[in-house]
């Protein structure tokens, strides 16, 4: 009777990045829903243009903050459990009146996505099907050409969150690495990459996959803070053939 | 005058998985080429099975061996290179004509996949386009309804390959952790997993995303060794908010 949540990854950006599943189920989804920064076009909400049903409804979450408060704040927490848990209740309301729910993802749900803290007040009560998508990551290093790991390359991925000492650390003691969430971040990881010798051999790439694309080595960038939907790539060992 | 190489991610395995951009580019392309274990079928291949336009040239390339020899061999490095080389030349040989190929990758190519190789020997030479796909390891933990990092986590992706003090000296300190090329290291893996107090854990996904997929987790597996398309994953933290 229930309906099913379908967790929808929805690749980096390029629409035609999404997968053949995504869009078909978008495409006859009744529902669907997706996360945004208030005021904004929401990202995953932008890459689905054009792919839903005509008549399908159309569910926004507004982000209450996302860089207004400090991660550490216990009220960062707090305030966005509170969110999770209403958008649950909200996508909980149409699964119980028998309508399939897709909740849009960029990147790939499970690798940092909203969408698991929803899922996860879901799957107990509730059919579920998450849909993998193609990761900023992939989409990033794709678009440098720059083939990331060899052989018995480890990779390592860094939120930019963690502390400088930390990051210097791990990237110093890596093959290949990738650095999430970088925005105001990007002072302390370019600190960090220098600490570990490998400003000039990484590439910070912005809106990968987009329209607006920007590509540079982090040598090069000089301005601050980048935006959101930034990473950085150190590849791995090169050329082993 | 040249025709584009595309290096073209096919995703997991469900051919569903793959990108719009993937299904696109495989409907048109002239020529398409795609690596193949001696006397099996590619896995790749199927993947695209009836994807491909009906005219299309195919090339298959055969591995020279896969687990005959140890990687530690020079013979291993010096055969597969003079392999690559001839995959190359005979790619080259159609874009010279005008030809574009699209040169098929499990996965997602620039993420430990052979197309690379080939790639690195055409890219100054020819004009060439990456088209990421979903990797093996999204398509497992989607899966397995896995989600695997939030917040903070750290993600460490370490191929079997590595000796079992540096897995379990690895895997002691992540926060989610994939392992891929399992095969014949499986007890070598479960030995580390097991001195990093993560067998409970871990969970062994083969075959993701196609028909035959197994999920368990690793401590109830009692069958070695595993085929090539198998990995285990590693949950981070959960259920942070």
């Amino acid at each position: 009777m229930s309906g099913t949540l379908h967790v929808v990854g929805m690749g980096p950006g390029d629409p035609e990045l999404m997968t053949l599943k995504a869009a078909r189920i978008l495409a006859s989804a009744p529902v669907f829903a997706h996360f945004a920064k208030i005021g904004r076009a929401g990202h995953a909400r932008n890459i689905s243009q054009g792919k839903t049903a005509p008549d399908a409804t159309e569910l926004r979450f507004d982000y209450p903050y996302t860089t207004e408060i400090d991660l550490a704040d216990p009220r960062y927490l707090a305030g966005m459990g509170e969110f999770y848990e209403q958008c649950a209740q909200t996508v909980a309301k149409h699964l119980q009146a028998g309508r399939d729910v897709a909740l849009l993802c960029e990147g790939d749900p499970f690798f940092y996505g909203s969408a698991m803290y929803v899922f996860d007040r879901l799957r107990e009560s509730h059919p579920t099907e998450v849909i993998p998508g193609v990761t900023a990551m992939s989409g990033a290093w794709s678009r440098c050409s720059v083939p990331m790991t060899h052989g018995d390359d480890r990779l390592t991925v860094l939120p930019g969150t963690l502390e400088e000492d930390e990051l210097a650390e791990r990237l110093a003691d890596a093959d290949a690495a990738v650095i999430m969430k970088i925005g105001r971040n990007l002072p302390k990881i370019r600190a960090a990459l220098e600490r570990a010798g490998l400003c000039e051999r990484a590439i910070y790439v912005e809106r990968a996959t987009m329209r607006d694309e920007l590509v540079c080595k982090v040598a090069d960038l000089d301005r601050a803070p980048a935006p959101y939907f930034a990473l950085i790539l150190v590849p791995g060992r090169q050329g082993a053939r």
